[in-house]
């Protein structure tokens, strides 16, 4: 079984038991339905009243017996932070006393179930592609090479957050099977009322209510297979709050390295030493910026199945190969997936610890056994990190079911097939961030095809092989939700819009990724639009101080650097459709209606709003606006509030439609630097937008090594106000990053 | 628990223990890979040797503890047929000793692994609505409202034949995992050899084989979670022979009475008494055939939930009504979905009986318990059948996932809700059929939304809410292959063409059901092809003795009376494409291939082969012949022999394309009766096509009631000669069903 992290056992060791007291704030009254007096008369259900609170806003309960079990949070890259969670407010636990129920059938299923009223709308459940709202959805939570709707995903993290202001966390490393608002339990006292589909036209005016094929019903039931299930419920008094208290109960979000946030581009899969200097020199000829080549598998000796050994007809002398880029402010980063020939050094000690099928042929590593990462991380920093390696790209973590290992088969843990699929993503992330990057005090910032539950910490970026551009600006909003990043890279297109249009969505996303790796293709490629996307990649990079502060907000207090509307105040439900369902024996048998909510668009740090122009809306768009003054982040002009607008991309020149919230204060380069090492050191500019006072905290640090998590960063805060007058406050004494502040631009005149 | 039935208790009696001889016929071999001398070097495997012969060529064996378990044959229609078994020959087990093996996981998960060599294909596995082929895919058997390729639909019968002549049926009411050709242990000695993906230009040579996105495994392996899981074994000199003996096992086909065979339409779901009557009147007025009227949801006085009672706003006197069209020669039959409002009658001495949550917010009778089938039966007989009602549409008990209860539901009688799942459909059948129409020795067909494994014995039709015509006539094949009977009905058209498409298809299906319950539409509807739609209509009518027969031979032998090709001579692989796949970064990344199959034609009855006009292939399509002599059906030439041809809806005058087998007796009505009533008595004319012998066995008994399974039946089996000489040789001792023998046309001149 999983060895459990000593920093578990020491959390375990703080963990307060405490009695509830019934909650009676007016606020919370709002979860139950209007038509009863509470949720808690499913008589045939045990109750749920054994909560732990290991911090503020935080309550841990399980059933079942939870040793044999693997929970997400024993994998999770740090610590809960216990002291930042206590910094958030002191919110009451979210439900009544006994709401929360269980049982455990005699065929295996624990199932829990949380009361939700019929006006609340859940969001959450990891990277979904197709939508932020998962109200009235069943999900099999099952780890997955995407999929739309039904709940298999990259990354299906467990976790939901509620409109009212609150999460729940299912902790556990199995298939989990949800049902948002969909079961009627015969005994609920709240039942929808029963409404005739085909009533004799006298009968029609008597009837409550419209016939729904999906009557709502009044709870979440989650249910597994397995001996215990975990779950942590958060509290806030925002969506936003609940998702910093999952983060910082995950152990902080992640803190990439400077030059992570800088321009990536994966070369073609063929490629060897020669034809990536080309290729890097060309960058400098064009004057693109350049921060980090990804090799794609043609560098080792095979694949697939791995050897994770160099392959010297294309990389003759891979040090120098390396060191060469280095020297020029390249990183670069090595694609790999975790099953291994039988022709790699590894194979024969591996083999032993490996489960009982293969995976296109390889063996794979039960990664929950110490021996096993450590067989891995001895090969990988002796023949990669030694010699200047600064990330991976862990493809293939995900499935199908037709290349991953059946759910019957073995590992030698004795941890299930089922348990190593959920996890097989995070546990790799765990082996290279603890066990290799983290010992050599060297961050990384690196791709995983695959995660879950409690990554926030973990500096690994998913992909994925899916294309479509709505969704993957979708799951910009999605990830966010879950303490996961997402990148929507850019790999071909099939015009120069489609190629600009994909290029300013991946540049305003955790990880701006040109993956060439089929392709071929470069930035500039399509020269209609070279100067446009020559455009984009500098603003990215002029923006490096905002948005490396923006990761520091979220390792710091959990807030999201990139993340869905509904994150922010005064969205919520805005742009949403209602669309009737309309019967047709054809296709729509249950005249089943649908709301379209506005995914389209969402925050890139905490000031700018994008909405990039994407598919038929490849020139032209609506942008819904929340609550407050928005501004022009060209322009500083005002252009709304609470308002839908349409952007043009004549009329933008081009740019990326970004707007600004009243009194953002922006640090930016005013030239944009060709790649981070180049950024180190360089002054700042300061954008102020609107009339009212702002401020912004500035985060520096060494950039590349884990000094900071013992102090060694700094902040300085910058408060700019109306008449564009600025003050700055510097805390910590961690080393300078950027240079001086050296001027604040007032955009709205 | 279920209570298992008598008759399973008494073949338990006479199951016999055999000692397993290593199996040495040269025949066998080819079950193996080339490379290995067998399948049975998985050591970590536990192997499975006991097995009980029932009969000849089927063999059961479990694994765990099989008390607890729901089997399907325990619900089966009628039990196994030993002695008709008994007459197929008695061939060798198919497998060398030891070479099947199982596991059992802490984790709760059965898995048993069947070896399959890599030129194996693999059909069945229930009604598939993509393929027929079901190599190299991984399968979860659950049932479900329909999809695509990954195993969950209306039918999930877990039960595959083998192209090797040998079938494998997992008894479980579980959800079943299948891998078919897709795990490779890491202990298998046949694992195909590692190829680089990415090998240096200078390697490429010495590469065995091209990389491949699903490196072959050499087995099936399934897997469930449960206690216990049985597995009947099933060999065959053919794939028809392995189907008969699953058939013959599940109790023997299904035997409809006449009436069942004739043209049905399903009325607008509000249509009240006088309504139905003008559309009744109709169809005489146009004289086109009628046997049976379906009443939708309309017809009660509340849906959905159902209340199963007449609404008499629509039906004031539903005796009256049912009578004047039994007199008509007309049937009726009822729609129904089986979840109860809280208006019915039945509700609250069914409460008790439910399980735990509601669909469509109506209770969920526990229907495994003998005292809620009587509940449901009694009331149904009083309501429906002593009126003359004559079968039912069994809607909605397939799912979806958010619409049926979920997995963690519970059930009075401690069945898992999974299992309940399985059989919802099945448990309906047996209760309408064994409960409720036997009793009165009154023969039903009817229709059902979901069945199972081992169903081949109910009078039951499946249909779909898909549309899509191309998957609609696979599913004619792929239901074959698994005791399932399926229906491809028509419900609107958007052109003419497609409507008499549809007709044609459906005409030439198990059941002829036009389902107008959202359109409103009837079959004169598109005046350009009344005439060819009443055309193919009239021959299905003509039809009837030939059709009748062959569902005979479905009952006495288990001969699918409408079947895929691959059930025939001559057809295997016939058409298939394979298409390599091509590497592309944004829709195909791993180059994945694909096998295209020609799935779009079937049997109807031993001796006609229908290949139906659908979608792109309106008007003009290609036909497999399989080896040996075809013939046109309309005028009796050759058309060709083991070759591909193009036909043409402008040549065949409108009609479906019909072929017909060497030496084929087919014994027709030389005009169309216009209900199944009028066919009684009439005389019959006999075509021969071609220039062999051949000959027909006719089957005639009451065509309503069970008194044939009494001996009360006859067959008059007709021998015609190359010349046109004929004689009639009568079996039995049963009632005439229709007139004299009194014509043979020689139709190949």
């Amino acid at each position: 079984m999983i060895h459990h992290n000593a920093y578990t056992k020491s959390i375990a060791a703080i963990l307060l038991s405490i009695a509830l007291v019934p909650h009676t704030q007016a606020k919370q009254a709002d979860f139950m339905h209007n038509t009863v007096k509470q949720a808690t008369t499913i008589e045939s259900l045990a109750t749920v009243n054994d909560w732990n609170q290991p911090a503020n806003g935080v309550w841990i309960t399980s059933i079942g017996d939870m040793s044999q079990e693997l929970r997400y949070t024993d994998l999770a890259a740090e610590p809960p932070r216990i002291e930042r969670l206590n910094t958030l407010g002191d919110p009451a636990f979210p439900f009544e006393a006994d709401a929360i129920r269980y049982s455990i059938n005699p065929d295996g299923r624990l199932m829990i179930r949380i009361p939700c009223g019929p006006d609340e709308k859940l969001y959450g459940y990891g990277l979904q592609l197709d939508k932020v709202n998962q109200t009235s959805r069943v999900l099999e939570l099952n780890l997955d090479h995407w999929g739309l709707g039904g709940g298999r995903t990259h990354a299906p993290v467990p976790f939901y957050v509620s409109s009212k202001g609150y999460g729940v966390f299912f902790n556990t490393a199995r298939f989990l099977k949800v049902y948002n608002q969909i079961s009627n339990r015969k005994d609920a006292t709240q039942r929808p009322p029963e409404v005739d589909r085909n009533p004799p036209v006298d009968e029609i005016a008597s009837q409550p209510d419209k016939w729904q094929a999906n009557p709502m019903g009044d709870s979440v039931e989650a249910a597994i297979r397995g001996s215990g299930l975990e779950v942590i419920l958060f509290a806030g008094d925002s969506i936003l709050e609940v998702v910093q208290r999952y983060n910082l109960y995950s152990g902080g979000g992640a803190l990439p390295p400077l030059w992570g946030l800088g321009f990536w581009h994966r070369v073609h899969a063929h490629h060897n030493a020669a034809q990536v200097e080309a290729e890097v020199a060309e960058y400098s000829e064009n004057r693109f910026p350049l921060d980090v080549i990804g090799l794609e598998p043609g560098w080792m000796t095979k694949s697939y199945p791995c050897t994770f050994e160099w392959q010297t007809k294309r990389f003759p002398d891979p040090q120098a190969f390396t060191q060469g880029l280095l020297d020029q402010g390249i990183r670069l980063n090595l694609w790999e997936n975790p099953y291994i020939s039988e022709n790699a050094k590894l194979y024969e000690d591996m083999y032993p610890l490996s489960g009982s099928h293969t995976v296109w042929l390889g063996i794979v590593p039960d990664f929950t056994l110490p021996e096993a990462r450590q067989l891995l991380t001895d090969q990988h920093n002796q023949d990669h990190l030694s010699i200047g390696i600064s990330g991976y790209k862990m493809d293939e973590v995900d499935g199908y079911d037709r290349w991953l290992w059946p759910e019957h088969a073995t590992f030698p843990s004795g941890n299930s097939a089922e348990a190593l699929r959920q996890t097989y993503g995070l546990l790799l992330q765990k082996t290279l961030y603890q066990d290799l990057f983290k010992k050599q005090n060297q961050r990384t910032y690196s791709l995983v095809r695959a995660s879950n539950g409690a990554a926030s910490g973990y500096p690994f970026v998913i992909y994925s092989d899916s294309y479509d551009h709505e969704q993957y600006i979708t799951g910009l909003s999605t990830a966010s939700l879950c303490g996961i990043l997402w990148t929507p890279e850019i790999r071909s297109a099939k015009s120069a819009r489609e190629w600009l249009n994909r290029m300013q969505t991946v540049c305003f996303s955790p990880m701006a990724n040109l993956n060439a790796w089929a392709s071929g293709v470069k930035p500039w490629d399509f020269p209609e639009v070279t100067d446009a996307v020559r455009n984009v990649i500098e603003l990215r990079m002029r923006l490096l101080p905002y948005f490396y502060s923006s990761f520091a907000a979220y390792n710091r207090d959990g807030i999201p650097p990139v993340r869905a509307m509904i994150l922010e105040g005064g969205f919520e439900n805005a742009g949403a459709t209602v669309v009737e369902g309309e019967l047709d024996g054809e296709t729509n048998p249950y005249a089943t209606g649908e709301i379209i909510e506005k995914n389209d668009q969402f925050m890139f740090g905490p000031s700018i709003m994008v909405a990039p122009f994407y598919q038929e809306h490849a020139t032209e768009r609506s942008v819904q606006l929340p609550a407050g003054n928005w501004y022009n982040f060209y322009t500083g002009e005002f252009v709304g509030n609470n308002t839908s607008i349409i952007v043009n991309a004549v009329e933008l020149k081009d740019r990326t439609p970004l707007f600004v919230k009243e009194g953002a204060v922006i640090p930016m380069f005013s030239e944009a630097p060709l790649n981070s090492k180049a950024a180190k050191g360089q002054d700042i500019t300061v954008r102020h937008y609107g009339r009212t006072t702002g401020r912004f905290q500035l985060y520096e640090d060494d950039a590349t090594t884990f000094d900071y998590q013992r102090g060694a960063s700094r902040i300085r805060t910058i408060t700019v106000n109306a008449n564009g007058n600025f003050d700055i406050q510097t805390e910590g004494s961690g080393p300078a990053l950027f240079g001086r502040i050296n001027h604040v631009e007032q955009m709205t005149k």
